[in-house]
């Protein structure tokens, strides 16, 4: 694709130097040419005979709009007639426009009367692009009149978008149907249309200053898709672009900070309840096996360890440093920090931006950049990363390891994940709090972890992205490698009051965020039980390797639940069941089991039948995943069918045969302990929930597919 | 509202007689005549000369359309000309019409032409009714168009509709915004809409034989509504009705069944491990008062008490029957049941429906009508009524009395309720397994629970409902006084074709069952697990007395969510809060804590700053439920926050501030034990979760507006 940017240069030069704020409709037109977006044939004449001729020349029925710098809203002005059939016609509406728009606003600069060739038939649709504080440019695109104005039927994504991300938004819209062509009507010309939307998205990028553009109506037909109308609001007033660093020197500083080699704990006490005492009891007593330098300014030891007046002081290198002093006291001692070249601040102290000391912490933000040094928080609990055996935290020592990356903006939602994670038995690689999010935020979180070997899964709970456009596409990046989940709270017009009032973030709104993280391959989870289940579940999957699921059932009714939660889900059940595979199945269970997927083997039946038919599923290559319902009775117990699933799959995994299996356990208490038993052998598995189980395996499915690992 | 009965009678009478299974366009409109349905002006012609006289003396332009009984699809076949201006284009229309329906099909036999006035303007939509196997005569509302027919933008209740119920249907559709008028455009007569709906509703209830109707578009505008086209479908087989026994003998037979004198077991047996054996040890060991008496056809004595032959042999009144035997004996078992004027047989035994023995079930069923004796089950675990200590039921007693009432249809199913009411330690008063439903089904259970004093709130679990009209009407009565919660299963197409494999069950489309229920004032259970928590949290919150809801959290990330999840929940924060109420609430929390609602008292607070604004929440009248946010510190721990809000809460009620109070905690591991304390003493109350307690606060508002208890 080839643009003419000078030309849009050309014109947006003349808009600012007019000193207005949005382009007239010739204006919007030379600038669609120059970036090949097809508009109508139009001009713009100065009289009602002017307009019978020009009329005439492109060949009726035209509409005719008013041209003027001062009327932005033309239907409301009376300044649209549609459907001028001949000459005459043509110039009383003229008359007419020309009349009304001097009603309308008596000192109204008036250019002239625009008249255009009229495009009727096909699709309405909308294509439009708007600048988002968080995301920067992005495309918009809708179907036309009242399914945007009513419904909000409209997808958003990232601009510039490439053509596959404007093939996706035809399907993202509720509407889709709409475009394929209904009561035989013709299906549009999606090329088209895509192409329009690259275009727009391609145009915003190059040219900042336009704030706003909205093509709508487009009609979209079988042949083309062509922009009857274009509206675009410009800003010169950029704001300056947020300070990143360098992706390597990001990961350079988290390396450091995250698995430091030592540890300053400035506050540190022998005072139990104090703050600095828990930071001092949990890196001792977590296990912490680098240095560790407690920084008082009185006492010679703290905890035994031989503490100094500063970190200067210290004699050798420092790493990280956990701040456990009050906020008046945190900008002397992190200057400190940076002259001792630490890499990374620990800033739990609140009394910051949450208690509205916005200058505290924009010093604290100087200083950081000043001396290089990275800023966790502040207003925070610090955090965990439990290969290093580091719990840089006030609260309780974490000690399951494994390899889920938790955050939270949150301490209480902190506090909910380390309660979580611990009673699950949840092994995590590092939960770390971001709080005031000063300086280090999500997409510094994701490029740590996407180098770290030792996490798998990174599930993150935020109220805002400070910077959308840079997580969106970090995320893109990472989610190929490893899944990314996040709880993005504040999703209502209420709960974005909240979390303003909480945190001083403004929301955007909830639509882009769901479009923007679909696009960028996030999972995201509906609540916070939702992201720790996730986290937990997630991980310990393997991908499935096809769209291929099977549920094998004791109970009828829990394979009604399942399958409702599959299709709720995304999942696609195997269906139908190929006959020899049927028959196999059905060799297994009693005559009377229910034919097809789910697999019904009834209940009652003894372990032998649970074993038979997952190992049938687990070795038949067109399966690509199980769902599990088991029914509680005496001949086949919660836990001799547990570890009877166990062996089965380890048996399987031996002859290379891996695929996601979770299970949905009804029966009494005892199976409890035997979903926990499932779960810490790879099955995730849960009591009394037919859809828990499923929803895991949905997210695992919906990253593998966002990841580019199923066909799609 | 006056219906001409007779002249509807007349019409449908000779469609009958001509053998046809629709109406003509000319028999529709005498039929909407005489049900007040406004309908366009119009006449039939037999030539072009007679279409351009007619179409003159009702004014153009008019639509012009084919009458032929063999030709439904008009459109399709080119028989319909639109907008026909002139009296020279209504004399061409006529040739073009009949020349395409005779090219359509060449035997059709063509009645001729109609001649309608065009109704132009206003928002389009459709008026419908439908025949659903299960619910019967429905009424449906939409939008015109791609709305309806794309978006599936549609909403039923059950015929005949109360204005009301109509009035409802206006709100109910997605696309409601519309009919208020959008752009400018003037807001639809929303009397006329409704007035259409009524007596589309009264007509397909009296007369049955009108399978469905259709007015599609009906033109809605400021000053009325009238239908543009109407298409009536008959259907003169009418299946019988379904055999309903009088409400006063369903309670009568009921409560000798679920609160009998004397228990039979049929199929009693010594040998551990048998169904029969299980039954015994359960009505014995769960201290059940009554009469015992086993049946077994050679022993003297079971688990020592004294053994008979038959229950015939019993010499006093038995209540209820407990069948532990094979399929094939209990149709005679179940006659001499009969002969004992035995009330109720419960049904254990599988073997029927779900094998494909359909022929027995029906067996049964002729038994139990012929001897009025009321069937639950086959194919069931039993039931549990523990206000008389009963478990008549296979599986392990249960001990934890309280007043939930709870029914699945599934076996499965109802093990996870038993298994999850055992561990949550939720109080019920019955657990009742329906299976097959050859007889007791929903609306049993719902007329018994209705006047049982030890059931407050009534939860089940279906996967179809074989008469939802008896059950909607039934529902719509008991709802009113106790909440009624339902889980659906198989919700979606996948789920609904494995309802059917499973049991049998056709499955409605879920839209119908979403709107008839809620129409019914029923509350929708999204998940299983959902089902249980709203079992277990509803009853023990008290009704609020209005919509006034606050949140008072200590953490800040909780309080976002929170306010999300009352958005997803229906909830209305107290918004904005009054001054002297926020100032109120400022003068117990931090400077820096958050202003309005939630009421943000910020981390690290003592005891008494929960207590005071959770008080003064109590306290002021217009608040009208709490919704807390507990973050664990060591300032206030998880048990000191419980025990402080209990006696909070409990010090108000003695004052007469009763209000429902939930609480989600986040923290560590100690807040489980925490919730389950809070729980028991009235604050439903979930660790690491901000969703659940909301959802629970949630349903029992639905309830609460669904009953008439709170202001619309």
């Amino acid at each position: 694709m080839s643009y003419d940017k000078a030309k849009v240069r050309q014109i947006l030069d003349e808009v600012k130097k007019a000193g207005r704020d949005s382009l007239t409709a010739p204006e919007g037109k030379i600038v669609c040419d120059a970036y090949g977006i097809s508009v109508p044939k139009e001009g713009v004449v100065s009289s009602a005979a002017e307009a019978s001729k020009l009329a005439g020349s492109m060949g009726f029925p035209v509409v005719m709009k008013i041209v003027s710098p001062d009327i932005l809203h033309k239907t409301e002005a009376g300044g649209v007639v549609v459907g001028v059939k001949t000459a005459d016609e043509a110039a009383s509406a003229y008359d007419q426009i020309i009349g009304n728009a001097k009603k309308y606003k008596a000192d109204a600069r008036i250019v002239g009367v625009q008249v255009q060739q009229m495009i009727k038939g096909g699709q309405e649709v909308i294509v439009g692009a708007m600048t988002d504080p968080s995301f920067g440019k992005l495309v918009a695109f809708g179907l036309g009149g009242v399914l945007v104005e009513v419904l909000k039927d409209v997808t958003f994504r990232l601009a510039p978008a490439t053509k596959e991300d404007a093939t996706s938004m035809l399907d993202s819209i509720q509407a889709a149907e709409m475009l394929k062509g209904v009561r035989g009507g013709d299906a549009v010309n999606r090329e088209a249309v895509t192409d329009i939307i690259v275009r727009v998205s391609q145009l915003v990028s190059d040219f900042p200053e336009i704030a706003e553009m909205d093509l709508n109506p487009v009609f979209a037909s079988k042949t083309g898709a062509i922009a009857a109308d274009v509206r675009i609001v410009v800003n010169f007033e950029q704001k300056p672009a947020r300070y990143r660093p360098d992706e390597k020197d990001v990961v350079t500083s988290m390396n450091r900070i995250m698995r430091p080699k030592a540890v300053a704990v400035i506050g540190a006490s022998n005072e139990a309840g104090k703050i600095g005492n828990s930071v001092m009891k949990n890196l001792i007593n977590g296990g912490y096996q680098g240095k560790i330098y407690p920084i008082h300014p009185k006492e010679a030891e703290i905890m035994g360890i031989q503490a100094f007046k500063s970190v200067k002081d210290v004699p050798a290198e420092i790493d990280t440093a956990v701040f456990a002093i009050p906020s008046k006291l945190v900008a002397g001692a992190l200057k400190e920090c940076g002259e001792k070249k630490i890499a990374g601040a620990i800033l739990i102290p609140s009394g910051f931006g949450e208690t509205g000391n916005i200058e505290g912490q924009e010093e604290l933000q100087r200083i950081g950049r000043e001396y290089n040094i990275r800023l966790m928080g502040p207003n925070i609990y610090g955090f965990y990363y439990t290969p290093s055996n580091l719990c840089a935290t006030f609260c309780t020592a974490y000690d399951y390891k494994g390899s889920t990356a938790l955050s939270s903006q949150s301490g209480g939602i902190g506090m909910a994940i380390i309660g979580y994670s611990r009673s699950a038995k949840m092994g995590v690689s590092a939960i770390v709090g971001l709080g005031n999010k000063s300086d280090i935020d999500e997409d510094d979180l994701l490029l740590f972890f996407e180098q770290d070997d030792n996490t798998k899964v990174i599930a993150q709970h935020a109220e805002d992205l400070k910077d959308g456009r840079a997580f969106a596409e970090v995320a893109k990046r990472v989610s190929k490698k490893k899944p990314v989940i996040m709880l993005k709270a504040g999703r209502t017009a209420m709960g974005a009051a909240a979390a303003s009032s909480h945190t001083g973030a403004v929301a955007g709104t909830d639509k882009i965020y769901d479009d923007v993280l679909r696009q960028s391959g996030v999972v995201r989870a509906k609540s916070l039980r939702q992201l720790l289940d996730f986290a937990r579940g997630v991980p310990i999957l393997p991908t499935p390797k096809g769209e291929n699921v099977v549920i094998i059932t004791g109970a009828g009714g829990s394979g009604v639940l399942l399958s409702d939660a599959c299709v709720d889900n995304g999942l696609k059940l195997l269906k139908p069941m190929p006959d020899d595979l049927d028959a196999a199945f059905r060799k297994f269970i009693p005559p009377f089991g229910a034919a097809g997927n789910p697999v019904d083997i009834t209940g009652g039946e003894p372990p032998i039948t649970y074993m038979n038919t997952v190992r049938l599923g687990l070795e038949d290559d067109r399966i690509h995943a199980l769902i599990l319902g088991y029914w509680h009775t005496i001949v086949t117990p919660p836990m001799v069918f547990a570890k009877n699933m166990v062996q089965v799959v380890n048996e399987m995994k031996e002859k290379g045969k891996i695929k996601p299996v979770v299970a949905s356990l009804a029966g009494d208490v005892e199976v409890e302990e035997a979903a926990q038993y499932l779960y810490e052998n790879g099955i995730p598995a849960y009591a009394y929930s037919t859809e828990i189980p499923v929803e895991i395996l949905g997210a695992k499915y919906q990253w593998a597919r966002a990841a580019g690992l199923l066909p799609k």
